[in-house]
């Protein structure tokens, strides 16, 4: 998994932020030439695709400010240091949906944009849904709004594009073909 | 598409590269505080989903910097300023795997990291595909291997590792239902 692999030659800190770093390495290339690689930092992160015992997908609706937009996506989080997908997994959906699971799969992970970063997300179907009472609250930057629907709203969603990340993007075409055998 | 809008108070340039840039917003939230966002821009993309009439997909094999490792990915490329999504796609079809096609249609767009870049990719299926004489070459800097799979061999490579980011993810969920409809 090295084919074509470029070495770096130096790494140039740019910015280390809250969330993302970001460095330029240059690197040399498979024929001998250098090139410069810009090279975002990112903690990896779940996605979780919680489906209803009724058959309908919970979602949620938040501002995205890089696309200075609404989206409604499946919910999800990042990682903290050491932190185990699994356990963010059920730590993201408690507090974003207010619901616990009985069962979490993993079904996929994936990076987001290998082209720049090295963000890596996992998703986990999540099922047998039951609401937690005084369910952990979310952190104080995020606002939310959750929506509760049926695959057939969500590829709706899809064309209309309210749904519009690659993460929710796959997790619907998964939930199709998963809720036609389930 | 508003709901929970965050306006910016204060934006900070912190980088302008050759693919991205970077900067940090501070934003104002729906109750009355502030938080900062690291906003990464990014001129934005198109893959394509090329699909053999026998059926088969065509992957390319790269290394990916940012990983540290190959992947195997739908062709793809970046939008060069003002162009319209299928001419790149029709460029970097050409440039990646030497393939033209007939037939070039839109599936789906998509933000890859809607928490921190704004980086949209749109995704064709590409069908009709025959090798064009004296293709149009690569990008200096770019170092690709032409992966032919059936379906099957695909969702082994995305089992094994081997196809590891989102688009391509997508696209193979995409292509299996849509094959088996063809």
């Amino acid at each position: 998994m090295k084919k074509y692999e470029e070495k770096s030659i130096s790494s140039t800190p740019i910015y280390e932020g809250k969330v993302i770093s970001l460095r330029v390495d240059e690197v040399t290339l498979p024929n001998g030439k250098t090139s410069k690689r810009e090279l975002v930092k990112h903690p990896g992160a779940v996605a979780i695709l919680p489906i209803t015992d009724e058959g309908k997908i919970v979602f949620v609706e938040q501002y995205r400010k890089a696309l200075e937009r609404s989206l409604i996506e499946t919910p999800a989080g990042k990682l903290e240091p050491g932190e185990e997908p699994e356990v963010t997994a059920r730590r993201e959906l408690e507090e974003e949906t207010g619901y616990g699971c009985e069962k979490l799969t993993h079904i996929q992970s994936f990076a987001t944009s290998p082209g720049f970063a090295d963000e890596i997300i996992h998703v986990y179907v999540a099922e047998g849904l039951s609401k937690i009472e005084n369910a952990a609250s979310l952190d104080e930057d995020e606002f939310v709004e959750i929506i509760e629907a049926t695959i057939e709203e969500a590829e709706e969603m899809m064309k209309s594009g309210q749904i519009f990340d690659a993460k929710t993007a796959y997790s619907v075409l998964w939930a199709k073909e998963y809720l036609q055998k389930r």
